[in-house]
């Protein structure tokens, strides 16, 4: 299956060390808005213009498309599914029904598969909230985010005046995880499930109570949670804060028997020491269910929800039988 | 969607239980090789004999067959799928592919879809050491079981000259299961991954010190373990374990980036108060999507692997696209 990477960022890279990884797959190129000479991948993968992309239609089996959800892919993706069969990360949840039907009529118009909102969350947490909840019809949800970089975070308390740099984890509260673990049913404020964690280098002479007055009261990110912010210097931010973690937890109680007698607890959980290299591993594997739904002629949008899980796989249906059933 | 169960024990019992948690379902006959009369149903579904099921074919979409896999199930689901569309818990993993083919034979000469294997090992656990395997290809798998009932072990217990009544349990090693968690990918005997907990009534003079040592030498079963035994009173047996609790852990760790340089865990986790009603809950959300393939005419039989997650909910694509991914 041929590979290739459209938007060189994060994810992107985080692509062409996952293709690696899976020996049916080959990367046959990088896509780049920006000047493809100015951008050097890590593995000698050829860079090209991302405006040339239909030249290389006979190399490209599934296209992974790398950009952020605000802008870049609601145009990316219906634009590209047209002409190749695609995978992106969209994560605007709002706005998954109005990016999905965008997706679906053009990639039903040029006759070719896309998948949309690969990932972690969505993506992997999503299928076990499906599960969880198709198991266990009376019961409770539970998302837990964390520990982990939030990037929309660190960008706002690095929007704040006198800060130089600032990195955000968010944290889940022991007690609130216990509770849902133990089938306590709790309900929880948004203060009682998470902690937010700031790290921030301030500028020369910055006011520094200001800026954690900012960070506290900011409503929507900050003003709802209790969080504490720590001042450090630039080499520490360098040396402590320069990997992106993140993980999480799904959990779904519910309860059986004729009288509600017994309680079950289904849990998933990540603990990730990048987000992009794992969110990138995710796309790969969707990428390979992809490929197999567009060589069956199965055209369209589709979601995690719509992919058996044995075209995730490299290995046969009878290998998955034998061995992992 | 119109079930029925054929066999009536604890799963069957369970798949009763079950169903009333699903609106879209109606059960509509309990199948019996005992004298139907003899057996009454805990919500006054009626019982009917297996000899007559064919005349009930009108009545059934999905059958669930609720036997044992030692000798009911090779002969009972190959024999119904012909007629029915079915599911069945299956777990002798090393029989599956020759379950797999005698089921799939029958379902498709008679135009019936089957699913074998549901459950939660085989079922939930190998769908998520599938995904996770997809996931990270470079990477360890572990599965703890427990705490819990382990019938096959109670049972040996049980035949020991001098028991009256004995109840085992499967403990996971939490130092063991710290390990994996932390990514440090250890090797694991047999003996380093589960304890087993042996609660014994002894028969009036039994050799206590005998019953204990035949227990902690018996081969396959507990020589390989460290295994506690603890002698109790009939009532105390009655008192305290009379549930079957079970669960357990898949775990997967994998590396990325292009040195391998980050560590990812993933982990799936069950705690549930009642094995067979949890089993049972599986089985009625996989019977969901067995109804769905057999009414678009995809026959022959399934296992997990090859269900659509999106099959097993009864939410359309577009509430699960909006309020579920």
């Amino acid at each position: 299956m041929k590979l290739a990477i459209y938007g060189y960022g994060n994810i992107g890279r985080g692509v062409e060390a996952a293709v690696r990884q899976n020996p049916d797959m080959t990367l046959t190129g990088v896509f780049t808005r920006r000047d493809p000479a100015a951008v050097k991948t890590k593995t000698g993968v050829p860079v090209y213009a991302a405006a040339d992309i239909l030249q290389h239609k006979a190399d490209i089996d599934v296209l992974v498309i790398c950009g952020g959800s605000a802008t870049d892919l609601p145009v990316l993706t219906p634009m590209l599914a047209k002409d190749f069969n695609v995978v992106d990360s969209f994560d605007t949840h709002a706005r998954i029904p109005e990016h999905f039907a965008a997706v679906d009529a053009t990639a039903r118009a040029g006759g070719h598969t896309a998948l949309i909102s690969g990932g972690w969350d969505p993506g992997m947490f999503s299928l076990n909230r499906l599960y969880a909840n198709a198991i266990l019809p009376q019961g409770s949800d539970y998302t837990f985010w964390g520990r982990g970089v939030s990037q929309g975070h660190s960008d706002a308390v690095r929007r704040i005046p006198g800060v130089a740099d600032a990195r955000q984890y968010t944290v889940p509260v022991p007690e609130a995880l216990e509770a849902v673990r133990a089938g306590k049913c709790p309900e929880l404020t948004t203060r009682q499930k998470h902690t937010r964690e700031c790290y921030v280098v301030a500028e020369e002479g910055a006011d520094k109570a200001a800026i954690e007055q900012a960070i506290k009261t900011m409503p929507n990110y900050f003003d709802e949670y209790d969080t504490t912010v720590t001042f450090i210097t630039a080499e520490e931010m360098a040396r402590d804060h320069s990997e992106l973690p993140h993980g999480g937890f799904v959990i779904r109680t519910g309860v059986s028997g004729l009288h509600n007698e017994h309680t079950h607890t289904i849990e998933y959980r990540l603990n990730l020491d990048s987000n992009p290299e794992f969110t990138a591993l995710v796309l790969v594997a969707l990428a390979r269910a992809v490929g197999k739904h567009a060589s069956r002629g199965d055209y369209g949008c589709k979601t995690v929800f719509d992919l058996a899980p044995a075209d995730l796989s490299p290995l046969t249906a009878e290998e998955l039988r034998a061995h992992m059933l």
